[in-house]
């Protein structure tokens, strides 16, 4: 029988229906092929940098350059097609009488997260995952500064189906001018626990988790903790935090962040292990701009594999189906290194 | 420049971003042929029922059989793999000290829309849209009499990209105990409208889109209209609702309903005219359960075009962000036909 869980940090609601991953398919499934290989004509590679992205001079930010070889190890592009774009004031405005909008002020980037084509996550050295998280951080600590902006999102997709464009692997963020929802109904609840509890709703979920059974956790680390959610709303969907109290990236210390690298490393390769060349969407929530140090907030990145399809269902109803258990998809990921 | 929009009816959020349209796609785009003709082994079609499907007295409700014919032109079947089951009490529970759950009760139905294999909302009669409308209302009079279950949300996946399994035109539907969160949303600010303006916000939006400049109707008739909502989420999204209030589909009347199915043909006429064999959620929402008569909620259905990919902005943020302008789509629609 299936069961309906709540997320005890967004209040999110999901159906845990285990029965449902032995449906019959009818349409023929075809993977494509991901010509991973092929990086011939790739704007992200160094080989192509002269012609199709801007020359290093002309990056937002020219990227961690290594010292030996002079070349660059991370880049920050502006995406060319942006959603949001910097240049221009942000206004608010009543259209008729009933309609409300903002100018789309804000930022969209794209970081490229590695010089080769065909890494991931967990073929990436630990040292060049510690490289991009500076990288984000340093885009952080870019758009702080910005008054108009209240959120920075950072993320990754990665596979067609999960909305990816370019095979080469990169990470955009987009700034934004008002809290995302998303991020918004986290901070609800994690204030509302916090005021009933004195704690931090992240760092409970963490203590619990350490001691859940059945178990949930997948890897850990002096500093870090990673796991299946209680109600996870994606099929092997993990979580890493920090076991320490931090609302953002910029108050760990540069040597957790080089443990925060190998977690991301370890959690990587079991799940490529598990399964395959993945398609998967990753975001980093952390507290909004400008607000350092709240208690209730804790940094946190999400990995959500997109191995089903949410339908009519998750869309009309915002409840989330998964017919995978956590407590399955992180025994499988825990044991299969 | 792009626009961020906000929805009065949700509070939903969307950023349009028209240039995002012309992005590069470095995944060879395979369109899988939905071999459509082929009806041998479908276990909704008529000669298959026997074998695959209960027999007719074994379903759920038998559905509107021809009198003429004998035949049948709905059925409504257990899904037989169902996400919430019927079959056992509801119960409710805390999970260790941190989590909160619900047994998985609740119904999940497939309903075939028609004994046609290759049947399309385009292609079907008005006739067999009204009949497959009287079909949902008798099952939201089912679930109505369930004290258990406080919502019924009926939905259409169609094509393999929006999440079908199966290819025979088919409704699901699934009541639950707990109100899904996107309609709850829906209700708050329905109600908050309703006590500020004194009107259900639904109602004003179908009064603001008779007029709005420029425009973002589609099709209406003397009772029912269709539009592309002002902070469309997905490309080419259409709503249709009536233009008298009602809060479920329960108070139209039945001369009604058959303007209702006339305006379903002719969206969906014109929807396949310009997207052709467009993959898409539609959603039906109503009022939650025994809520007769609610003078802050108006029925509608959401049809959602499953032409773009949600990724990790959307699932991170809680935004979405939409290529396409509502205003291009409807003129493209309504000029169609």
């Amino acid at each position: 029988m299936s069961e309906i869980r709540k997320d005890p940090a967004s209040s999110t609601w999901i159906i845990l229906a285990a029965e449902r991953g032995k449906r019959p398919w009818d349409f023929k499934e075809e993977k494509p092929k991901e010509s991973k290989k092929k990086s011939r004509g790739c704007p992200f590679c160094p080989s192509g940098e002269e012609m199709k992205t801007p020359k290093p001079e002309h990056a937002i930010w020219p990227g961690v350059i290594d010292k030996e070889t002079g070349l660059w190890q991370t880049r920050v592009l502006s995406n060319k097609f942006p959603a949001l774009t910097p240049d221009s004031e942000l206004t608010q405005g009543q259209v008729g009488e009933l309609y409300h909008m903002l100018s789309g002020v804000g930022g969209h980037e794209v970081i490229v997260d590695s010089p080769n084509h065909n890494d991931t996550l967990a073929t990436m050295s630990e040292k060049q995952i510690g490289i991009l998280l500076r990288t984000y951080r340093e885009r952080y600590r870019f758009w702080w500064r910005d008054p108009r902006m209240v959120y920075l999102l950072i993320y990754r997709n990665s596979g067609k189906a999960a909305g990816a464009s370019l095979v080469h692997p990169h990470s955009q963020l987009i700034s934004t001018p008002l809290i995302p929802p998303r991020v918004f109904d986290e901070l609800e609840e994690g204030r509302n626990f916090y005021e009933h509890n004195g704690e931090c709703v992240f760092c409970k979920i963490r203590e619990v988790e350490s001691e859940a059974e059945p178990n949930r956790k997948i890897y850990e680390n002096k500093t870090i903790f990673a796991f299946c959610p209680y109600a996870s709303r994606f099929p092997f969907e993990v979580w890493i935090l920090s076991k320490h109290h931090y609302s953002t990236l910029e108050g760990i210390p540069r040597k957790k962040m080089r443990l925060l690298a190998e977690a991301i490393s370890q959690v990587f390769k079991r799940m490529e292990k598990v399964l395959g060349d993945f398609p998967y969407n990753m975001v980093l929530h952390v507290a909004p701009l400008r607000t350092p140090g709240l208690l209730y907030y804790h940094w946190h990145f999400e990995i959500l594999p997109r191995l089903a399809m949410p339908a009519g269902f998750e869309w009309g109803a915002g409840i989330y189906i998964n017919s995978i258990s956590p407590e399955d998809a992180a025994k499988s990921l825990r044991e299969a290194l």
